[in-house]
C-alpha cells in the first residue's frame, strides 16, 4: 500500500498536466471519449495528447495507444470516459505507469446501485497514491493551460473564477455567463462522486492558486463539516469564497437527497457556518454570479462607504434600496463638495446628492465627478450607473479607473447589444460590470463584507480542534441533573447555590443553610420532563414547606411514573426573576457541536428567533450570534428596561462551546431556561443527552 | 371650458392613432426631433406622420408644417419635443386642430423649477380637452400598430407585456428583455411628470386592451392611491398586475423623493395595499421580467401544484427551494404512476420523483413522460428543465404545448448561444421560458397567487369608498376616552361596562353597580399618557379602594400634570385576563384610513410583528391580516394553550375599518390592549386622535 499523494500536489498536476491520456477516446462523435478529446483539441491545449483505444491506430488524427501503459512519454493526468466495470482496471494500470491524478468522467457508479464498483475506486487511491476527481463528472476546464477536458460547456476563456460545483449544469450556468461577459474563469470542475478528491480538497488547491481570485462554489451538501470549515477558513485568508447551497428548505432537501444523496444537517447551521466562518452565501444562481464579479474584482474595500453617480433616476433609487439590505451605505455629500460639483458645469437637470443623478448620458461629465469625489474622501467605492447607452463609456471607465484604482465598479443596467457589449469590454478590463443595479449591490455588498470578515476573524485557527460530528446511532440517555451540573461548574457555568437531598430532613437542613427561598427538583433518571411529573416545587419558604414539597414531589413522580427509581431531590437556592433566554447545543450532521442562542418561551418556540454558531466559537462569534436575534432590542435595553449582561451571555456561550467540544459524549445540551440580570446570569435548569445509554 | 375627453378615450387615439405630428421635427441628428421621427419611420408606422418644423419645407424626407394647425388632415397624437417654454402654445393650437392627446417629451418643467409652466399644461387640460402625457418622457411605443415613439429603447417586438415606468432605464430593461427573449410587448409608455395622465389611467386603458395580457409597472410613488387601487381593482378582473416600487428603505425613499419628488406614504402599507388589491410586488427588476414571463404566458393555472422534470438533479433542487418561498407543491408521485413512468424505458439513472431528475437530455423522455403525468392530473403546472441543451427541445415543447395546452412551462438554463436561441423560440410560441430555476419559481408563483387572489376576491368592490388621504397640516387633538368610547359602541366595538365619575361618590356607587374589580382612570383633555400621569388604578376591590382611587388620581394627576383640567374618572369593571393585541389606524400618506393589527407589547414595538390593510377591509383581508403575523400560532393556539377567539378579532378589524371610513376626521386609532378570550374579546383602552384642533 503506497501514502496517498498530497490532494493539493495532485491537484496540480491534474490542473497543470503537460500531458493526457483521454482513456476511451473514440472516433465516434456520440461518445464521450470523441467529445472529451475533440473539445481539448479544440480548446488548443499545448501539452502531449495521448488517446488511448484498444484498436484504433489514430483517433481524430493524433496516433492512438491500446494501454496507458504504452504511452511512450510520462502522463500527468488520465481521462477516464469508458464504462464503469473497466475503469478500476484501467486505474490500476495508470498508477503504474506513475499518472498522478484521473477525472473519471464515466457514470453509473454509487448513483447507479454499483456501490461495490465506488468502494473498488477508494482502495486504489489507498493501495496506489493515484487521486481521483469523480466519477461521475462532467470533466474539468483549466484556461490558463487551455486544458478544456469538458465537452459542455466549452470555456476557454481565462479570468479569476474558480467554479467549483455539484452540478454540471450550475457550473455551465457560471461558466458561460462569466466567459460571455467578459469576466472568465480560472477553472471549472465537478465534485460528481467525490470518492477521493473532494469540495475541500479542491478549496483548499485553488486558495493558493495564482491564476484565481475569487471561489465559487454550488453545494448540495458537505461531506465532511469540519474539514470544509478548515479549508475555508484557510482559503478565506487569501481569497473571499462564495457558496450557493440547495436544500433550505425541507422540500429542498429531499430533492437534494434524492439528487446526490447528500444527507445534509441543518440548513441554518450550514448558514451559520458561512457567516462564522468567511463564506458569503448567495440567495440563487443569479446572485452566485453578481457576488463572483464583485469578489473577483474589487479587491478588499476599505468599508463600506459607497458613492453612486447615475445616468437616470431610477436606477439610483433601486441601487440604494437594495445597498441598505448589504450593509452599504451612501454618505451625503458634503456641503464643500457640492459646492465644487456645481463648479463642474453638470446638466442643469442633474440632483447633486448621493446617489447623483446626472440626467444626462455623457460619459464627460463621470469623469470630471469621479475624481473630485473620490479627492474628497468620502467613500471606499464609486459605483457608475448606466441606466441608457453612454457613448465613449469603455474609455471613461478604464480612464477612471487608472485615477481611482481598485475603487471603481460599474452598472451598464439594460439587454441592448451596446450595453452588452461595453458590458462585456469594461469587465475584460477588470473593472465588474454589474447587470443590474440590484446585483451591483449584492457584488459591492459581498465584497465589503468578505473584506471586513477577512479583518474582524484575522485571528481564527485555522486548524478548527472542533470533533466531528458522530452520527452513530448508539441510542443516548439523560444525564441526571446533578451529574449535569457538576459538569457546569467544571467550566465556570453559574448555577445557583444548591446541594442533593436524599430525606426530607436532608432537604430542609441544605434549605436552612442555602437561605429561603429554595426550589426543590426531583432527581430520577427516569423523569425527564420534571414539571410534567410533578417533579419541582419553587417558592418554598420555611423548613414546614420544605418537608411537605420533598413529599409531595416523591408522590407525584411516583403517581407519574410509577417505577420511577428516585434518588431524591435537588435544593437550589431560587434565583431572582430576569429575562429569560436559552442556551443549547446539538451535534449537527454536517458540522458536529453547534452552540444555539434564544430567548425564552415563545420567542424560541414560536418565532424560532435563534442563532446558531459551529463550535468551538470564538468571542466574537458569541457576540454576533446574541446580536443576531431579532429580539435583540430585549436583551440590550427597549422600552425603556435596563440591558441586561450581555457580556455574561457571551461568557456563556464560549463556555457551552468549550464544553461540548470537550465532550465528546454529548448528544444535546439545553439550558433553559437561564436568567440573565443587570450583572451576571444564573442557568435554572440544565438538560444533557449523552450518547450512549440503554 | 371644455370638459377633458375620458382619459381612456384620449389613450385609445395616443396609442392607436391614425396620424401623427411631430411637433419640432428636425434634420439634426442630435435633436429629440430627429431622432423620435426617425424611430417612427424605422419602426414602420403605418399612419400618416406630419413633421411640423418652423422653417423646414420636408424633415426626413417628409413635407413639413410651419404648425399643427396647417396640417392637411386630421392628426390624433401630438408629438411634442421643442424647449419647455413654447410648449404651451403649440399644445393650445393642437387642441384647436382637434389633437385628442399630446405626448410631451420635453423636459424642463416642474423637475427643473418651473412649476408654473407645468400649471399651464394643467391649465391647457382643462381648458381645452387636450390630454397629455409627460412632460419630460422618453416618449411611447405601441407595437400593433408599430408606433415607435421612442429613441432608446427601440423596441418593434409585439408581445402581450404592457410596460408602465416612472423611469426610462427601468422601461427600456424591461422591453429590451421582452423583445430579446421573444416574449415581446404590447407597448411601453413613461410616466414623467404626470402633468395630466397618470398611472392609474394607463392601468385602466391596458385592462381592456385586447394586446395586453400582462401590466407591469416601475413606480416611485403613486400620485393618488385610492384611485390607483381602484383601476388595480378593476384591472386584476381581467388581467393580472405586477409592479416593482423602490423606496423600500428609508434611504431609498430619500433617493426615490430627489427623483421624481415622489413622497410616499409606508413602504410596509403600500405592500399591504398590494397584496390586498391582488398586485404582485417583484423584489428587483429581474424578478420583475421572470414575473411578467410568468404572468403574461401561464394565464390562469388551476392550482399551485407543479410537475418538475429536469435533465439534470441540481437545477431541480434550486427549483425546489425557490418554489416553497413562493406557495408552490411538488407533489409526490403515486406509486400507479411511478410504475407506469418505469414501463417508459428511461434512463437507467433517472429518479422517478417530483421533481423527476432524468440525468440525460434526450427530448424523447420529455415527449414520454409529461402526457403520462398529465393523464394522472397530479399537477396544475409542467415545469420542464433543460439543464443542458436539449436537441430538439423547440419541436419537443410545441408539441408538448398542443397536449398539455396551457400547462406549460420551460427553464431553459444557461448563458450558451444554443440556449439562448432556443429559449426565445420558445418564448416566441407562448410557453414561458425562464433563464433559471428560481426566476421559473418566481413566474409561476406569480401566476398562481394572481390567479387565486382573482378567484378569492371575486366580489372585491372596484369603487373603493374609502376615503383618499388627507395631508393637510391642520393640527391634531386626543378625543377623551369617554367620547373615544361611545365611538366605539357606535359600531359594537366590546368595551367593558364603565360610567363616567365626577367626583368620589360617584365612582363609588358606579364600581356598586358595575360590581368588583373595577378599574379608574381618569378624564382629561391635558392627559394623554394616563398611566405616566398616575392616572390609572387597577384592581380596585371594594367601595374604600375606590374612594382613595378616586383621590389618589386626582392628586398624582394635579402634581404630574399642574394645569391639567380633569373632567373626572372613567370607572370600568375590571377584564378578565388574555391575550393581548392591538388594533390600530392611520392616514397614510398615500392610501389614506389604513388598519394595523398586531400582538400587543414586545411583539409590536420590537419586532415590529404588524401587517396591514388599507380600508375598507373585506372578510378575506381581515382574515390574512390576523394570519400574516408572525406571532400567529399564539393566537391560533401554540404551546398546548387554547386558540383565541380569531373570529372576534377578525370582526373587530372590520369595525374598525368602518369607523375609520365613516369618520374623516381621524388621523390615528389605538385600540391597546385588546384582550382576546376563547370567546370574545373586549378593547381595554381606546386612543383616538383628530385632525383640527390646537
Amino acid at each position: 500500500m503506497r501514502e496517498a499523494s498530497r490532494p493539493e500536489d495532485s491537484l496540480a498536476r491534474i490542473f497543470n498536466a503537460d500531458s493526457i491520456a483521454v482513456i476511451g477516446a473514440s472516433n465516434d462523435p456520440d461518445k464521450w471519449g470523441y467529445m472529451l478529446l475533440n473539445a481539448l483539441m479544440r480548446g488548443g491545449y499545448g501539452g502531449d495528447l495521448y488517446p488511448i483505444n484498444r484498436t484504433a491506430d489514430q483517433v481524430l488524427g493524433l496516433p492512438a495507444y491500446p494501454t496507458v501503459g504504452q504511452v511512450p512519454g510520462d502522463v500527468d493526468m488520465a481521462l477516464v470516459a469508458i464504462p464503469a466495470q473497466f475503469v478500476p482496471d484501467v486505474l490500476r494500470e495508470a498508477a503504474e505507469k506513475g499518472v498522478a491524478g484521473a477525472v473519471v468522467v464515466t457514470g453509473g457508479f454509487r448513483e447507479a446501485g454499483r456501490a461495490d464498483l465506488e468502494e473498488e475506486l477508494r482502495s486504489i487511491v489507498e493501495e496506489t497514491g493515484l487521486r481521483i476527481l469523480g466519477p461521475n463528472i462532467q470533466g474539468i476546464i483549466r484556461t490558463p493551460n487551455r486544458l478544456c477536458a469538458m465537452p459542455w460547456p466549452f470555456i476557454t476563456e481565462q479570468g479569476p473564477l474558480a467554479v467549483i460545483s455539484q452540478s454540471g449544469t450550475v457550473t455551465a450556468a457560471i461558466a458561460e455567463w462569466a466567459a460571455q461577459e467578459g469576466l472568465g474563469i480560472s477553472a471549472a470542475v465537478n465534485l460528481g462522486n467525490q470518492v477521493d478528491l473532494s469540495e475541500s480538497d479542491l478549496i483548499e488547491f485553488f486558495a493558493s492558486d495564482p491564476h484565481t481570485k475569487a471561489i465559487v462554489l454550488y453545494l448540495e451538501g458537505v461531506k465532511d463539516g469540519r474539514r470544509f470549515l478548515d479549508a475555508v477558513d484557510k482559503a478565506v485568508k487569501e481569497k473571499p469564497v462564495a457558496v450557493l447551497k440547495s436544500g433550505r428548505t425541507k422540500e429542498g432537501q429531499k430533492a437534494v437527497a434524492s439528487h446526490t444523496g447528500s444527507l445534509g444537517g441543518s440548513d441554518r447551521v450550514f448558514d451559520a457556518a458561512c457567516r462564522q466562518h468567511g463564506v458569503i452565501r448567495a440567495d440563487d444562481v443569479e446572485s452566485l454570479y453578481a457576488v463572483a464579479q464583485g469578489l473577483a474584482t474589487l479587491g478588499t474595500p476599505k468599508g463600506n462607504r459607497v458613492f453612486a453617480i447615475s445616468t437616470s433616476g431610477g436606477s439610483g433609487a433601486l441601487f440604494v434600496d437594495e445597498a441598505g439590505k448589504h450593509d452599504l451605505i451612501l454618505p451625503p455629500l458634503p456641503a464643500e463638495l457640492a459646492e465644487r460639483l456645481k463648479g463642474l458645469h453638470l446638466p442643469a437637470f442633474a440632483t447633486l446628492s448621493n446617489p447623483l443623478d446626472l440626467a444626462d448620458t455623457s460619459a464627460q461629465n463621470f469623469r470630471e465627478v469621479v475624481p473630485v469625489v473620490d479627492e474628497a474622501d468620502v467613500a471606499d467605492i464609486h459605483l457608475l450607473i448606466f441606466g441608457d447607452p453612454v457613448p465613449g463609456s469603455v474609455e471613461m471607465v478604464e480612464d477612471l479607473a487608472g485615477i481611482v484604482s481598485g475603487k471603481l465598479a460599474v452598472c451598464y443596467y439594460g439587454g441592448g447589444d451596446t450595453e452588452k457589449r461595453d458590458r462585456q469590454k469594461i469587465q475584460s478590463a477588470g473593472i465588474p460590470a454589474f447587470r443590474t443595479p440590484e446585483s451591483a449591490a449584492r457584488g459591492i455588498g459581498a465584497a465589503v463584507w468578505a473584506a471586513r470578515h477577512r479583518q474582524s476573524h484575522a485571528g481564527r485557527r485555522t486548524e478548527a480542534p472542533g470533533r466531528k460530528a458522530d452520527m452513530s446511532e448508539t441510542g443516548s440517555r439523560f444525564v441526571l441533573e446533578p451529574e449535569a451540573v457538576r459538569l457546569l461548574c467544571e467550566y465556570h457555568i453559574p448555577y445557583p447555590e444548591h446541594g442533593v437531598a436524599r430525606s426530607a430532613d436532608e432537604a430542609v437542613r441544605l434549605a436552612e443553610s442555602l437561605g429561603y427561598p429554595v426550589v426543590l427538583k426531583v432527581v430520577s433518571a427516569d423523569v425527564v420532563h420534571k414539571s410534567d411529573a410533578g417533579g419541582v416545587v419553587v417558592g418554598i419558604q420555611e423548613a414546614k414547606e420544605v418537608r411537605s414539597a420533598y413529599e409531595r414531589i416523591l408522590d407525584g413522580v411516583r403517581t407519574a411514573v410509577p417505577k420511577a427509581r428516585v434518588e431524591g431531590a435537588l435544593v437550589c437556592k431560587q434565583a431572582p426573576g430576569g429575562l429569560e433566554v436559552i442556551v443549547g447545543a446539538v451535534d449537527d450532521a454536517t458540522f458536529g457541536p453547534t452552540v444555539m442562542f434564544g430567548l425564552g418561551g415563545i420567542f424560541t418556540e414560536v418565532l424560532k428567533d435563534v442563532s446558531f454558531r459551529v463550535a468551538p466559537l470564538e468571542r466574537r462569534d458569541a457576540e454576533e450570534m446574541i446580536e443576531e436575534i431579532q429580539g435583540y432590542p430585549l436583551l440590550s435595553g427597549a422600552r425603556g428596561q435596563l440591558g441586561c449582561d450581555v457580556n455574561a451571555v457571551a461568557q456563556l456561550l464560549l463556555s457551552v462551546s468549550r464544553l461540548v467540544t470537550d465532550h465528546e459524549e454529548i448528544k444535546e445540551l439545553d439550558l433553559n431556561p437561564v436568567r440573565v440580570y443587570e450583572k451576571g446570569l444564573l442557568v435554572l435548569d440544565a438538560r444533557v443527552l449523552e450518547k450512549g445509554g440503554q
